[in-house]
């Protein structure tokens, strides 16, 4: 029986992850967890041949947590449905970054698709950070998915795809399932020659780059998301981790990472708005004390829809432009925080699983689809380019809209409901932790 | 009783004109016009103290008929649900336009409200453009909306604005009616200073303009709406009226209309296609020969969306920058094409009444709701000209999006479908006059 090595020093069985995993969303689940019990069996095998059964590991004790995030799941492990706050900080043990590399064939055995890049290719630049990149976010995409088919009893519908000019996607969709009205985890990985000016354009400060004869080989590639739920105290989130390299004239390699999560509730919840950003800010803060502070800003002012007045959600982190202070460092960070997508979300679902909810709650949620759709289609800025970029892929572009929305004409929560509260955090983002 | 004076050189009384207009509707109506019977009582007197009464004058003849938009009507009525083609325009007597003003407080009190500019003051400048403008979006709004009240048995929520630079609007707001799911008809007037960058971009041919201390006074105004019925089978429809004046440093003033008037089936309709166009047509064909053709051209490029490689619907007319041959003739045009809005729409929408539809059918209306979203957000120059201005009245730019909207991943119809065959032509703009 293969093992699963997890992102630390240390090794588990596949068993014992699934136990764990299966005991730890027992003990998250509120009251009537009636909906846990319905997960297929078929999903057990599932889940175990997956990297994702590390997030919920609890075998011997934390230290076989590789960072921070691991610290929430212990915390709603300890505490059902309650948050432990700045004492679980304590107890993370400060295990320094380590890839362990499997056998590259091994690892995309528990992909959703064969990579984009052919194996045989992987193999051969196996240390180079356009393969290791690419693993992540597959890995990424496979760990998010199995878990959402998990609690949703539904399948992805997985679509590859091929880009003309060099390179494709992966594309997974779940739509109308049980819990989930629309989800959409998004693969790509693309390259070929970009002239001068577009990319400059590509990176957020403009930098000049000197091509031969003009052109400019580059890779891009990134994983994204966006998961709308149907019921609506379960909130929307959304993640992208990506990468960029260019190589210059004489041969140098310009890089950079970017990326972020972030969630949108339709209700204001402080335990799962601290969980969140908690979650968030210990991957943060394993690599730098700025990162949370910093990314977190920068979150709430990427995400604001101007001609509305208010954020789209409540933020997370957003970055752009990484390129310090290592290669290796800013990649041992944006895999801390690939990994924390599953902790900073699976727990606030399983919470809510079960939370009855009124036709007008659902009328709320429907407006608040409706400005998600603002701010994708007004400000977004991956969708703009996507959607200015002749050859792009629409459908997975896209796939980030709701399946349904509504925008009603002069819609304003009355004073002192939940929905009026809502709103107000959207108008003055507040820190919460 | 008071009189109404049509759009030409003729008068007859209201209850000739209300009695023409209701034996003209229950010609259109096709087989079960159960509806028809259950428009409320109320709504005849409201009806016959409105211009839009004029529309649908049948009274002694033909020549009653201002323009060729009529004729349609006509049409209509001498064989019920079916459109005569061009033997129709032999009928049309070429009557000169002419502009029969009637006192300014005696047509004020058909409006949705009191006009944006105090009536003591149209009253003073009554023979100024802006003026005679504003007194024509007014009559548009009001003549569109008691329309629509008519056949939909609902009421208009009517909002004054005030714009603390100068100006406001009136915004009439039909949602969740019987028959309309939104119907938003908006008016504004605004006025104040533009910088000369500000009134460059104003003005799509980019002309350059010089203000005194870099300041031009300007005033802008228009009419625009959105329908979005319920039934499938009645079609979205929009349109848009506006005027733009702004005075230079020397005095001399430099002025302009746009506007125009377009259809979004959600299924195709060749008859319903036909008669749209061809009222649009003969409307424009009393002003110029080129006006359609060339406008029917600019409307397909305009509501392009680019990105799905799909027209927004199947076009009519739009125009920009109109300032020829003259003042008076340009503005003469406009009023055609801002009274042909009426007989342009209404038949379509009583000849649908009662189409039956199935879930599948109001599904495919959902995601052609969807690109509709995608349109406005995405490529119309107004809404983004209105969300990137401060001080705009948000609500009133986003007032065209529709109650309800779905994004399918991958949606595409099956071979050989009403949907496929709606698909194809907003693919291929056809032509159909």
């Amino acid at each position: 029986m293969a093992t699963v090595v997890l992102n630390s020093v240390n090794v588990m069985s596949q068993t014992t992850a699934r136990r764990c995993f299966m005991s730890h969303l027992k003990g998250l689940a509120n009251a009537g967890d009636s909906h846990l019990s319905s997960i297929p069996k078929l999903s057990v095998r599932r889940w175990s041949s997956l990297p994702g059964a590390r997030w919920f590991t609890c075998g011997t004790g934390a230290r076989f947590m590789s960072h921070g995030a691991a610290a929430a799941v212990v915390g709603f492990m300890a505490n059902a449905g309650h948050f432990q706050r700045a004492e679980m900080a304590t107890r993370i043990p400060q295990v320094a970054e380590e890839e362990v590399e499997r056998d590259i064939l091994e690892r995309c055995k528990g992909f959703m698709s064969a990579p984009v890049t052919d194996i045989s290719a992987l193999r051969e630049r196996k240390g180079e950070m356009c393969t290791r990149m690419e693993m992540l976010i597959m890995e990424t995409q496979a760990e998010f998915c199995r878990a959402l088919e998990e609690v949703d009893g539904g399948t992805f519908k997985v679509d590859r795809w091929e880009r003309k000019e060099g390179g494709g996607g992966i594309s997974c969709v779940m739509q109308d399932g049980k819990v989930f009205e629309k989800a959409g985890v998004n693969v790509s990985v693309v390259f070929g020659n970009l002239t001068e000016e577009a990319a400059r354009q590509m990176r957020s400060r403009g930098k000049v780059l000197k091509g031969k004869d003009g052109k400019l080989p580059f890779c891009a590639m990134g994983v994204s998301s966006v998961i709308h739920p149907k019921n609506p105290h379960i909130p929307t989130v959304h993640f992208n981790y990506r990468y960029f390299e260019i190589e210059e004239e004489d041969g140098s390699k310009q890089w950079w990472f970017g990326g972020g999560t972030d969630l949108t509730p339709i209700y204001i919840n402080d335990e799962d708005a601290f969980h969140f950003h908690n979650t968030l800010k210990e991957a943060c803060d394993k690599h730098h004390s700025q990162y949370y502070p910093d990314f977190k800003k920068w979150c709430d002012r990427y995400f604001y829809i101007r001609h509305r007045g208010e954020t789209r959600g409540i933020g997370g982190i957003f970055f752009d432009d990484l390129d310090s202070p290592s290669q290796e460092e800013a990649f041992s960070f944006v895999k801390s925080c690939a990994r924390t997508v599953v902790p900073c979300y699976l727990p606030i679902v399983y919470k809510h699983l079960n939370d009855s909810f009124t036709a007008e709650e659902k009328d709320w949620q429907q407006v608040r689809r409706g400005r998600y759709v603002e701010f994708n289609l007004v400000y977004d800025r991956g969708v703009k380019f996507g959607l200015a970029t002749p050859g792009s892929r629409i459908e997975s572009i896209l796939m980030s809209l709701p399946l349904t929305a509504r925008w009603e004409y002069m819609h304003e929560p009355a004073n002192g409901t939940q929905e009026a509260k809502m709103l107000e955090v959207l108008r003055n983002p507040k820190e919460w932790v």
